[in-house]
């Protein structure tokens, strides 16, 4: 099964055009349903969870390297060898491992699914900074969340947040592209309280709400919030209450501090 | 009082030299006792939270966009102005703003302090990166925490963490190099509890402890945890009860819902 091509050591070969559009264009990750991993790590996350692998691409240094690591991947995926210049030139990181895989966009994850009764999500509303997204998604997987669920933010196959998932995207399910409208009617279809997180000392304080019931938790913009449509729309508005500089508190940490208090 | 020198247009020039040592180097920035911070934001803060800014260096392309803003810094810091080109050289961003001020690195603060009686701090040991160190300051000033001590960590004058904290660097003490016998001596003086953090079921789950008494919450490094020296030396040992993939939740995170917990 390996190696099944010659190694690729053009940077005019169509493939490696092909990859390097799919991680610089979400219109291209669109267009193809696919995305491209980097890393160690990542893939081999990719690959014990069963994510749907088109091919992976390893460098000739990454092959000595990494090949008993890799055993199990090399034995049952589509690999091509490239070459180590190659390798630099696709990569999104200043220090390549030298592997890379091309995978499916998950199918249906673009639409808003049915929410769990006593569901326990968080929403993603224009946040920006991929860095923040993927660190939501990996501690949402870490705190054993329902979902989380982005609408008109950062791109979730944009290599930055995946890479920022740390894999947790492979385990927790992310819908992503979800129009305002269908978030609302599907958390009042499943029963859940809608919670906008904002930063206001009349809001009410996290520590007091029964999230017993579950709840989904809208986080907003990192520099400017949940726009007001969408607080209007929410069932209630919450606060992380806290004695120091409250503008300091990242999207991503009050996210977090939010999901432990949905899980608490 | 401005402006008070010529433009600096040379990369040879010794301000210009020296201005890039202090943002490389932890060694030059103790023998001279400076660091430098980039970007209004940052200028702004210090100046505001009254750092010591031995001088603030400013392109012409800063001065044009930014000159209302900083009027304030204008008129009371000595203020070089230096070409846009070598505040692009100077720079440790991809897209500069502009302005930089070097500063005197706080005296003292290598020092352990007497902790406060039911004082909340958080330590962070061999804790590597310095986003993440970052972060952690920042979330610690939201919190309104009593203070962050650093040991065997990443430096806290490093542009990436200086950065990182997004100016909360100037509103709560950080204690940086301090010896771990010092730590340990210091928190047993003030009557505190030591809590190690770590990734155990056997741990205590920290919603159950009682932090009313304050305590001092020790993280470890992002691959290898705490030290069992460290551990051992403890008073107690918490972990974050999750029903997710516990491996996820980067140091950071798990810093900031710690602290939570310890201001809850």
């Amino acid at each position: 099964m390996f190696p099944h091509n010659d190694m690729i050591t053009s940077r005019d070969n169509p493939t490696v055009k092909h990859l390097r559009k799919l991680l610089d264009s979400k219109k291209e990750r669109n267009a193809a349903g696919a995305f491209v991993l980097e890393g160690k790590r990542l893939v081999l996350d990719a690959f014990n969870s069963k994510a749907d692998i088109d091919r992976v691409f390893i460098t000739c240094a990454a092959m000595g390297k990494l090949g008993d690591e890799l055993g199990d991947i090399i034995s049952n995926c589509n690999v091509t060898v490239i070459s180590d210049e190659i390798g630099t030139h696709i990569s999104d990181t200043e220090n390549t491992q030298g592997i890379f895989a091309e995978c499916r966009i998950p199918a249906g994850m673009d639409k808003m699914p049915r929410l769990k009764s006593k569901g326990r999500y968080v929403v993603l509303s224009k946040l920006r900074d991929p860095g923040n997204a993927g660190m939501v998604i990996r501690t949402a997987d870490a705190l054993g969340l329902d979902g989380v669920i982005l609408s008109e933010s950062c791109d979730v196959y944009n290599p930055k947040t995946v890479r920022a998932t740390m894999g947790a995207i492979f385990r927790v399910p992310v819908y992503h592209d979800i129009m305002t409208d269908d978030i609302f009617e599907g958390i009042a279809a499943a029963g859940l309280s809608s919670l906008a997180a904002v930063v206001d000392k009349d809001a009410m304080d996290i520590r007091n709400y029964d999230l017993s019931g579950g709840a989904a938790i809208f986080i907003g913009n990192e520099a400017n919030g949940l726009d007001q449509d969408v607080k209007d729309r929410c069932t209630h508005r919450i606060t992380i209450r806290m004695q120091g500089n409250a503008e300091s508190l990242n999207a991503a940490m009050a996210s977090g501090i939010l999901m432990w208090e949905l899980v608490r």
